[in-house]
């Protein structure tokens, strides 16, 4: 049986309506229970569409959390594009030690735990959160090359974990803070290096 | 009721067997299922010795569990003792990366997630684990500093995050590798840091 919403179907006027609905009751779960509590069956109640238009858009429960995670997360800290990469950087990097400080860390450390049962979940995750950041975090880099700021033939990828692995780890182990001193330290910690410099 | 090994107690003179066996039957359960499946009904089965007598020596299942799985990990790649404090914590680095990418990797993130719900097990991680692992760490960094190798008024907890978390980022969402190659580049990236170095 289709409710008033699913008669339309994807296509139509309301579609992206219907997709929003879906989204925001998405999200409302995850924030309410975690991932582990989330279904689709539980979005379909709440969200009034039938589960096959649900699952017309998304393909299992880990595609569409990480999607209403990511609609309402990625608004809260885009990386800046001030004039100073570096600045840049670690404005971003402090916003997300904020966020992981709250509801969000929260919900990032259920999504990790779901991530170790549920290959799709993780798929999901680095797919539509992580390899996207990563992205921007390169963009960055980037820039900051171009202007000198940092240094040429970074391995980009290993750079952003040594950043945010830190971040990560200390979201789930909490044996170090995730305060605004502590991420400007550790962004200090990388960009200087470990080893020693000439005095300038 | 007292088992045979019960009755003696700790303090008596097959105190130190008792508490061997009792470790290596929580290894071997780890090993088999995990710490979500792990109970100290199950260690007290396997080992012969009763619920009472583990009591008395670990507080709960996640202290066990972690020194039964330190007793095995810690001796599979302590921190080298070369000239070179680079070398060794590279050495070092590898090694995780290395017992990460095997049976361990899926133990610690056991442990990891776990540890997302039951405070215990984070705090036994943490204690028993982590912070050993940091302290033995920090004497190689001191090590590095005292022959030039590194550089002075180095935060300790970060540069370890910055090069640790990273492995343990990868372990959890293998959106990268793990590899040797991976794992040197990675040290070479935080040890250079970001930042340009004027030429030698």
């Amino acid at each position: 049986m289709s409710t008033a919403v699913e008669a339309r179907g994807p296509g139509r006027p309301r579609c992206e309506g219907t997709k929003q609905a879906i989204l925001r009751a998405a999200y409302d779960l995850l924030e309410e229970g975690g991932i582990a509590a989330f279904t689709i069956e539980a979005v379909a109640q709440r969200s009034g569409a039938a589960k096959t238009t649900i699952y017309r858009w998304w393909p299992n429960k880990g595609a569409l959390a990480i999607e209403s995670f990511l609609q309402v997360v990625e608004k809260q800290n885009p990386f800046p594009q001030s004039a100073s990469a570096i600045a840049d950087l670690k404005t971003q990097l402090r916003g997300v030690a904020r966020l992981f400080r709250g509801r969000v860390g929260q919900l990032v450390s259920s999504i990790m735990v779901e991530a170790q049962t549920d290959p799709e979940t993780r798929r999901a995750f680095v797919d539509g959160y992580l390899n996207p950041r990563r992205a921007a975090a390169r963009k960055v880099f980037e820039r900051g090359i171009a202007s000198g700021e940092l240094r040429a033939g970074l391995d980009f990828d290993l750079a952003c974990d040594a950043l945010y692995g830190a971040i990560y780890m200390r979201l789930l182990l909490r044996h170090g803070g995730l305060g605004d001193a502590a991420v400007d330290l550790l962004a200090e910690t990388v960009l200087d290096g470990l080893r020693p410099r000439p005095a300038p």
